[in-house]
């Protein structure tokens, strides 16, 4: 069973790689960018086979390692 | 107009992050992690307004910015 997982900067954190690729994008002459928001993707491939067991799992690795919940939101995608 | 990216690594190509996480989740227990591959989502907005000219825009930066196409392959999404 595989699992996608989205974190990304909670609304309202100031997200600086984000900036970085707006001006960046910017300077090479991309000028409709209005705004930037980096996270990251983590897919995992689980032997878990019931996919309301692999969903708990993946949010407790995501409240424990996968994102840093003070700061960052996530949401799972069980496939 | 909102675009999404993501930027993986291609098949194949070794995943440190990934496999950093998968021992780390390992070690926390969690045993059913077969493969973690990681990688970056990119939310952008754009002030474009036609969906088919925000995403040639949005594949001209993955080329020449967001992904390293050497190594890494990207999907886009248009909402």
């Amino acid at each position: 069973m595989k699992a996608r997982v989205h974190v990304m900067l909670k609304d309202g954190v100031l997200d600086p790689q984000g900036e970085a690729v707006r001006h960046a994008l910017g300077h090479m002459g991309f000028g409709g960018v209005e705004g930037v928001r980096q996270g990251k993707v983590i897919e995992l491939d689980l032997s878990a086979t019931d996919a309301a067991s692999a969903e708990a799992e993946v949010k407790e690795m995501c409240e424990k390692l996968l994102a840093n919940t003070v700061i960052e939101k996530y949401t799972i995608e069980i496939a």
